[in-house]
């Protein structure tokens, strides 16, 4: 029980102190000392955790959220989200530090002064301060009791130990999120084999050539910003790279740009390629690989990088509670979050992919809902992605061969135009202005697919910056009953130069009752 | 009459031609030489003309744009929003490497490299090729008739003469723009007094001290750019800066951290104070202002930027046509850009403020759209705005003081949340990423104003980076007839991290029945 809030920086000292110390005592956020059957008790308060408590708080419930970690949140801010994106800013700014050298206000550049271990060393300083201030938000503007530092043990649906204690509850939200999966093969446990969590915690030496295993999101993120620091990245991929099952909708003229662009800046992608094993006697000292034509490589570097995705961490909640489980371990849920046992929900990354933000929060908010007797459904098959490399990569809806697929009459909207891609010094807008006018052919590249039927964008798609944000809303327009028509698109107000250009270029065409392309 | 296509390359020698001899001939891209009574002639190519023109021929109609320069697109590209986002994107960079000099893998920061002048070079020796896409765009894509390099003379409003020859059309578009108001005072035609146009045409010496005319968007903007190269900047205005009539909806507390920024960076802001003349033999050394006590004092400097703003290019077209004009020169019209003499339509900076791209873009279609016989109305009295300091500033709706003078029962949204605001490193995103780890009271400040009666979103505010895009669709949202509630926005997938972080703080606020601030 605490009987003041304590300010970011005391929980900043407190969440440091936590972390350091292996013995460091539970810290309680409750309303009272008394017996209380909780609305719902929320084991994990990670992203899906931490959002649905609030929400069922909010709808006036007392739920009570228990995690391990001295701090709310979850992966994203320590490990996952948060680094991710410090990294791939800097990778940005030193990709363009590189092509601007002793150009214009930009010095020679120096290799020797970009460092992934200088930026993981940031990251560790600094993360503190989201934890402190994600604590202190939802203790004191969002009002949720919670225990951190604490493992969370399921006894029945209605039951879970903490901290010493017992904690009784009408429902149980379960939200411990996923792993990454350990690489099996020989060599897997040398120092220097490192992945997303690890890095962050592990990292200390700088590598200088890493081989990522993988090729997905992760593996395109951190392999691009390893090389942006001067560390020679090469990727081992099964799948064609950004080809893998959890990724859909991804275009092949944006996926092609943003591929020849990783190999223009130094990467090595080897596709149809698997690893056999990690060499090293006391650290790695190469990745051992087979490629497509069946022969074996030794590919030396510092640094193993396992991309090969997550795992949902269901173990031991399944075995205390009976849980149905799918083929990979997530939970299975209903569209209301609801597991096979009566009164006991599932959210986030336990669930399986897409292993997205808005899934673990709106997932919360669905448990919080119906649990609080509203029945909102939560259909998450459907929605806007993104990745980065040293661009931004945003898109939803259909790809072109997608829509081709599926639509007979279909327009599309390029910007630069088919065939002359690499003349033209477009889309710029904020963050692509110098290289459209210093190195045009690395402005991105956006398009816009449409059904000439019905006149409704079935997808867009951009590489570039400063689209990202925008994703969000044109989700939520396309996604509608009535879809969003180039017509509705051209009517709009851009804010010019705005880094995506749809609405404009809508317009461009809107006026024709039979569309073409652009 | 062309009887091919240029491509982009050899648009670019033609126009680079064409803005070098003085003497050059008309460039004419006509269907053929035949007596043509066009649908519409439109007066000026710039962005109104070349999207209003686009969109009468996407119709089916049959358009001629005529434009004095050999190019079309007009000043966005030539002389405006291109140079200064150009200027922007420096300014930003800059700043962050004053910010980050010598950590990180951001070297010493050498001012010595910062230079105005290397940047209007770069961006003089770059515009060609946006002018040649817009060509080409035009004649290939678009498939819109036009001549070039050629002044247009209205004689009657079906008359039109230029290079030599005299064009019919049942329509006339005029679409001629604006000019920056020149300075009236003493010393006004001294060397080293420039605006935005003569800036990118005329400026030959690197300027180390500068003091800005104006308190408006391009004051703000262009006073930000040189302060961020090492050129001393003051702001002479007499109004609150942005606080000038053209400009609504600025919030306060996003004001006050603007201008606290620019301050915080070396600017010198002087309110209340007005221009008496301009100091001077045959080149600027100073400007004497009058301050809000009626002193008057000399600034030393060898650039006085004019930045008062701009009044309508109407004049010619008034008199050859007795067009009834406002207060300010702009020519009037009504919402279907019908002026008071039948078959002249007026569009763009022309027929006043806002002076901006949506508006004259807007404005061309809706001549269009009337002229085919389509009866459709544009009302531009509310829209998204934006501008630039080292940071991007965007706004749509209500400002936190209008929302409270019309509704009793406000809420806001804001991170950091108020009292904090210097404490806590958001928001943070694509742009602020390194920020919110080393200098995190420089991150950027959000603001969402609601109703709590109806729960619908009054305004966005944002000062930050990569937000700007989304703002052209929350301005669609929040000015359907049902509006944009709260419920809804916390209901929408978000990309996290997201600059503007609106739709995950209204989820943690939609569950309330009772809405309370963040």
């Amino acid at each position: 029980m605490t009987d003041h809030y304590l300010d970011n920086a005391e929980w900043q000292a407190a969440i440091a102190d936590a972390l350091e110390r292996p013995d460091s005592e539970p810290m309680f956020n409750l309303r009272d000392d008394g017996d209380v059957v909780y609305d719902a008790i929320w084991v994990g308060g990670g992203a899906a955790g931490r959002f649905g408590s609030a929400y069922l708080r909010a709808m006036g419930k007392r739920p009570l959220v228990i995690d391990r970690w001295p701090f709310l949140g979850g992966s994203c801010p320590h490990q996952a989200c948060v680094p991710h994106h410090l990294f791939s800013e800097a990778a940005a700014l030193l990709d363009r530090s590189r092509w601007f050298s002793g150009e214009l206000f930009f010095p020679e550049f120096d290799e020797s002064r970009a460092s992934i271990l200088d930026l993981v060393k940031l990251f560790r300083a600094g993360r503190g301060s989201a934890h402190a201030f994600m604590n202190w938000q939802t203790q004191s503007q969002l009002e949720v009791e919670f225990i951190l530092n604490a493992t969370a043990e399921v006894v029945d649906r209605n039951t879970v130990r903490a901290a010493g204690r017992t904690f009784t509850a009408e429902n149980l939200v379960l939200g411990i999120g996923a792993y990454q999966k350990p690489l099996t093969c020989p060599g897997a446990e040398l120092p220097g084999v490192l992945d997303w969590a690890t890095l962050v915690e592990d990292l200390d030496e700088e590598p200088t050539r890493c081989v990522i295993i993988g090729g997905g999101k992760v593996a395109v993120e951190y392999g691009s910003f390893f090389q942006a620091t001067g560390c020679h990245t090469t990727i081992v991929s099964r799948s064609p790279i950004l080809r893998t099952p959890s990724l859909h909708h991804v275009d092949e003229g944006i996926r092609r740009y943003l591929l020849e662009g990783m190999r223009l800046r130094g990467m090595t992608l080897m596709e149809g390629t698997s690893l056999i094993a990690v060499e090293g006697d006391d650290r790695v000292t190469g990745a051992r690989v087979r490629d497509p034509d069946g022969r074996e490589i030794t590919l030396e570097c510092d640094l193993v990088f396992n991309a090969t995705g997550e795992r949902a961490n269901s173990d031991a909640v399944v075995a205390a509670l009976g849980l149905q489980t799918g083929s990979a371990g997530e939970i299975l849920v209903d569209s209301r979050m609801r597991t096979n046992v009566e009164g006991v929900y599932a959210v986030g990354d336990l669930i399986g992919p897409p292993m997205e933000m808005f899934k673990a929060r709106k997932c919360g908010m669905a448990a919080a809902r119906n649990i609080a007797g509203e029945p909102w459904e939560f259909d998450f098959s459907e929605y806007p992605d993104f990745l980065h490399s040293t661009y931004e990569v945003t898109w939803v809806g259909l790809s072109e061969e997608e829509a081709r697929e599926r639509y007979d009459d279909v327009t599309v909207i390029q910007m630069p135009p088919k065939g002359i891609e690499h003349e033209i010094p477009l889309p710029c807008a904020e963050g692509t202005m110098l290289y459209a006018f210093a190195r045009p052919e690395l402005t991105g590249l956006l398009k816009c697919v449409i059904d000439g039927e019905s006149r409704r964008v079935l997808g867009f798609h951009h590489i570039g910056y400063g689209a990202k944000d925008a994703f969000q809303y044109l989700d939520y327009l396309l996604r509608r009953p009535e879809g969003l028509t180039i017509d509705e698109l051209g009517e709009m107000n851009e804010l010019f130069l705005n880094p995506e250009h749809f609405i404009q270029l809508s317009r461009l065409r809107a006026g024709r009752r039979e569309l073409v392309d652009l």
